[in-house]
């Protein structure tokens, strides 16, 4: 299977942008959604930032919802009762947190190739339940309205929320449409057999792993009659973990779902999944490796590294250019045809849409 | 404030029932909905089965939804990699179990103050979200069908479906209405604002606790715009877990529920919560203690001891008659004034309804 990065990549960096405040550092600017609008490739990008700490310390930022300010929390480093071993959490006796926050950001592809990202946040931490920020955006083009989901983290727990948009302007919350845990969700642009369908990932505490589910809707704010999809494959390159990653779009052959997958070791990889045009619920046929894996030294090093993580994907003729956070850090893509996809998946090819 | 026990206490007692096989004992009922039908009080009870162990094993029943039978699954108790420190979970490097499984079975009262409890189950675990088992049947009526939410244990994880009746004789299935993890799901009887309301009750992996939230729908069977409502009180007798027990009822001051709390040592308690009529997910009073703890023999002692934990509640004249499961065991019922328990909250009495 052919697979072209971009050779711009990485597409865009932390040093290209410039932070919400000037007591906040960028730290990571990664997982966008994309979509286009009018002649526009449109990306609303997670950028990640921590306040400046000195040595010895770790500074975590919280929003708070009363007096609408990031307050910053100070931890020592050589306090024995702190874990910061992933260097995404601080764990602490009063409960976890996130060493950065998050907001959403529009950025824009440039004819040369290059992303103009805009100056101001596009959603920024609002409502109690984005204390801990916002993150990895999903677009949905439903009608003419761009449909935003997006995890919203806090002491709450871990949300899926929804907002819109018809001129990535203005932007209007539209609530919390999967309660904690929840995360990677995606709704598919059209509906199915008269219903709406969005994949989701819920997580289980006791029971079960973090895995593929679907739920159906017919306004997209209310879901139910939620079934499970799709699991971890003990062994696989997705024995870990899997959530479902660009927004679905039809083939010939039925949606095919750009979905990520982790092993036991945070091995963050992509794969296909090709799922029934009519019963989406249905998988037809799933990656036996991953499509994309990471190896270039942005993908391998950074934040958090051993990631590609894609939170959206566009249809270029006959390739899948797939727009991917690298890393935790950054932003890069590749370009795959849709027929290597899909005899990945083993569909005998009629004719590629 | 005067708590009333049923002199028939405990009204339902394991031997009480009939197992669904002759290879299984039933070692608990408990956890009972409540509902009015016709001139009847209905009750749907959780009955827990196991398979008859002998010494030294642990024989864990799991519902297979191909075969549709209850397959066994053994394990040694001196094996040391199996956890059954907790007497209703089995832990193995696999996965974990629960060591009974639950159906549904309808009771009757009876006007000598007696239950007769069907022979037959209600609802059994039909589907792979109910491999181990289903419980704490809620049952509210809405129009003349009555809406039963209940727990459906997999190792797909915890998630609470949705079945309906007319009559108690059938049932149907209506799906999973809220995603893993999730239990403790209470229907508003009637709309607010124009809209159906249901409290659940989430649980969150690495953020949160198991805490109440509410839910808003127009078909009840899609779910959305989650929120908040209230959270573990450190310190306190529900510091450890919340979830709503009884479905709410209307009283002139809001709508009163009646809810389940549970400390670091998973004492079970009862208390009460009175929420906005009009926005429900806005707590008006909330019980600084609670108004019914664990104090009999058979609320302290019993499969898993130290639990009062209720599904339902009628009103009866002016005292709420609260149904309850006790210890995990047996059911047995309690008369608490509607007065005293507004006044716990504060409530200046205008007028009972």
């Amino acid at each position: 299977m052919r697979v072209t990065r971009s050779h711009h990549n990485p597409r865009i960096q932390p040093a290209d942008v410039i932070p919400s405040s000037p007591a906040m550092q960028v730290i990571g600017v990664f997982n966008p959604g994309v979509a286009c609008h009018n002649d526009e490739t449109v990306f609303l990008v997670r950028v990640a930032e921590r306040p400046i700490c000195k040595e010895g310390e770790c500074l975590v930022p919280v929003f708070d919802a009363v007096s609408r300010e990031i307050r910053i929390r100070r931890f020592l480093l050589a306090d024995s009762k702190i874990d910061v071993s992933d260097a995404r959490v601080v764990k602490t006796p009063e409960g976890n947190y996130l060493t950065s926050i998050s907001h959403l950001r529009v950025a824009r592809l440039q004819p040369d190739g290059s992303f103009r990202v805009d100056q101001q946040p596009a959603l920024m931490p609002q409502t109690e339940y984005e204390a801990y920020g916002i993150e990895d955006p999903r677009i949905t083009l439903i009608g003419d309205v761009y449909y935003v989901t997006y995890s919203a983290i806090s002491d709450r727990g871990i949300v899926a929320a929804l907002a819109t948009t018809r001129d990535f302007r203005e932007f209007e919350r539209a609530g919390i449409i999967f309660h904690p845990d929840n995360k990677d969700v995606a709704l598919f642009p059209s509906l199915s057999g008269g219903k709406y369908y969005a994949l989701h990932r819920p997580s289980s505490s006791l029971y079960g792993r973090p895995e593929i589910w679907i739920a159906e809707s017919e306004d997209l704010l209310c879901w139910g009659n939620h079934k499970h999809v799709m699991g971890v494959r003990p062994g696989s390159w997705d024995s870990g973990r899997i959530g479902a990653s660009a927004v679905p779009f039809l083939t010939d052959y039925g949606w095919l779902e750009i979905y990520h997958g982790a092993d036991e070791h945070n091995r963050y990889c992509l794969g296909a999944v090709l799922l029934d045009t009519e019963e989406p619920w249905k998988v037809l046929a799933r990656s036996p490796s991953p499509i994309l894996t990471p190896e270039m030294p942005y993908e391998t090093d950074g934040f958090f590294g051993k990631v590609v993580f894609s939170c959206g994907a566009l249809v270029i003729g006959t390739d899948v250019q797939i727009f991917y956070g690298a890393s935790d850090t950054s932003i890069a893509s590749v370009e795959i045809p849709l027929s290597g996809i899909l005899e990945q998946l083993g569909v005998t090819i009629r004719e590629v849409v």
